[in-house]
């Protein structure tokens, strides 16, 4: 019943995923006398945890019930006091949780600090909860964002033809796919190529999803204009990125607007830059250039391929990447996750191999 | 039960597959008394079929029996005699099967001739046993071979990198799984550059497979000399196609040799020459600018897209096809198949709609 309990937590997490960041989207569930008595999930960062919501819906049941967490309970103060404090309070005898929680303020001290105040810990690990934090997890160690690509190309790979007009390559389904992506992302990154040809609004319309993102744009030199910017006509925040040998005459059009400009001096540096601010999870939209640049400085963890069932012959149409000449032999094989068909079309999802 | 005494017909059928070509692959069982009697499949051609091997396996016992066939039985006499023949000799009572014959010659006469002797005959279509049929039947209707397209590619769509390397794309697996398409079909067709560059054999390598499948190399201006011609090193035969605009000197370069020549005005002339020499199935494996050709024709029914999960960059690599520059809204989308994975390659099918 352990696996049961720590699913039923899960789903409760992934019902504010897109809502929690910084912060990881956790469910609570507390079982006494193989009874249900209180669920919760972490609605939003600032709000109280998971736990501590479930603690207070179980009251006085609480004592001696066992608490399932989909992610181990946290020890440090953040927003809000640690989650160990009202497990402990409340005298719940047993807690039982799926991932490791790999923030070095926590990663284990969470079921320590349970343990030596007696209460029995069992860490059962399960492997699609174990992806499901993957992603949030893995900042910590690279000390930059996670990368997803999210591209949309024909089955022969062509993401935008000679004419340059890539709307629509992938079916509406696809791109509820994408909205529910974002939403799970901190920030879309693009090159201001994009925004000056698609004149894209880049923002999550996904149902239950309250939060905007970061638009991020790559514009080197600070080509781009307010009027040429489509992103301005929706409230989410921008951030413009050029380079630190671009002139500061150009970065000055941007006062007085809600756009913020930072500058960059390789695409590593601008990641480390983007973790600080407090961006976890990143999703690159393209175009061409920044594919190019991302991937091959070998900055992307994730490519999602959202592959149409069309087909285009041409000369002057785009691949996703350009760059310099390579041979198969120095190409790796990456981990191909499971295919998603949404409604006829593909997505491929390619990851680092481990 | 019928519909499992019918599956078992089709998995029969399918341990011939590959090997009874121009005939189709056919399975047969028979059942009295809600036990299996006989069961047997369409070796080859020339060979009898799958319905009267059943019969003469269970002997008096067929009196009364009900026979299950993946196909109509056949009412004409081909290099045997008709099946319809056989059944009625046999006392049989009852005949079911799943895809009816449209081979002009049959296409629901053997159903007609069973019902008119008193047999009681059913029409059970299974969607998984069409499809299996599909391919065979539709060269009836379009007076020329069903045609594959298959190509190896990287997940970003790349045929072949800018050195023209292109071994190995793909896995060990799907290797294989080529071999088995391959035994499905009548022939192989390739480019004479394909066959200078890659130097390939293109025969059939699968279990249980005994026949040699006929490779065409497309090659306009008769190009290609026997030293380049790695296809000579296999006994299979070899069928060189050349404009009929080409000079008459370059083709008598194979006199004396086991290469069979022939003349083409366009794609689909030779499609239509390729199915009077009992071509059914054709499999076209490259390079781009075969597949353009037969592409922009709208000769290809199935593009079978074998990606692995690599990623390459460059400028000068080759995608599938080439051609003239499309828009978005001059493409259509086609059917996509469900994704096989195989060992981390993924086989994308699209068909065209119906």
């Amino acid at each position: 019943m352990d696996q049961y309990y720590l699913n039923l937590a899960y789903h409760l997490a992934l019902q504010s995923e897109g809502n929690t960041s910084p912060n990881p989207s956790v469910g609570a569930v507390i079982v006494h006398s193989d009874q249900v008595i209180a669920q919760a999930f972490h609605p939003a960062a600032g709000s109280p945890h998971a736990e501590v919501l479930a603690i207070e819906q179980a009251g006085r049941r609480a004592a001696g019930a066992t608490l399932y967490c989909s992610l181990e309970p946290c020890a440090h103060h953040g927003k809000t006091g640690p989650c160990v404090d009202a497990i402990i309070n409340a005298k719940i005898a047993k807690v039982v949780f799926a991932a490791i929680d790999k923030n070095p303020q926590v990663n284990g001290r969470g079921a320590e600090i349970l343990q030596q105040r007696g209460i029995h810990v069992k860490h059962l690990p399960i492997r699609l909860i174990d992806q499901f934090y993957e992603p949030f997890f893995q900042s910590f160690q690279s000390g930059r964002p996670y990368v997803y690509a999210k591209v949309a190309m024909t089955a022969n790979g062509i993401i935008s033809p000679a004419d340059r007009n890539s709307r629509w390559i992938t079916n509406e389904t696809s791109l509820s796919w994408v909205h529910q992506l974002r939403a799970r992302c901190d920030a879309i990154l693009v090159g201001a190529d994009t925004v000056i040809m698609d004149r894209p609004h880049l923002t999550v319309r996904a149902p239950g999803i309250s939060r905007q993102i970061t638009r991020i744009v790559l514009d080197n030199r600070f080509k781009l204009t307010p009027d040429d910017c489509s992103l301005l006509q929706n409230d989410a925040p921008i951030l413009i990125c050029g380079s630190d040998q671009a002139p500061p005459d150009k970065e000055s059009i941007w006062k007085n607007t809600p756009v913020r400009t930072i500058r960059f001096s390789n695409a590593a540096a601008l990641l480390t830059n983007l973790l600080e601010m407090g961006m976890r999870k990143v999703v690159l939209e393209g175009g061409q250039k920044v594919f190019t640049l991302f991937h091959s400085a070998g900055l992307i963890d994730e490519y999602i391929l959202m592959t149409a069932p069309r087909l285009l012959t041409g000369r002057h149409f785009l691949n996703m990447f350009g760059g310099s000449e390579q041979s198969l032999s120095e190409t790796k094989r990456y981990r191909m996750a499971p295919p998603l068909q949404l409604d006829g079309d593909v997505v491929l999802r390619l990851k680092r191999s481990v």
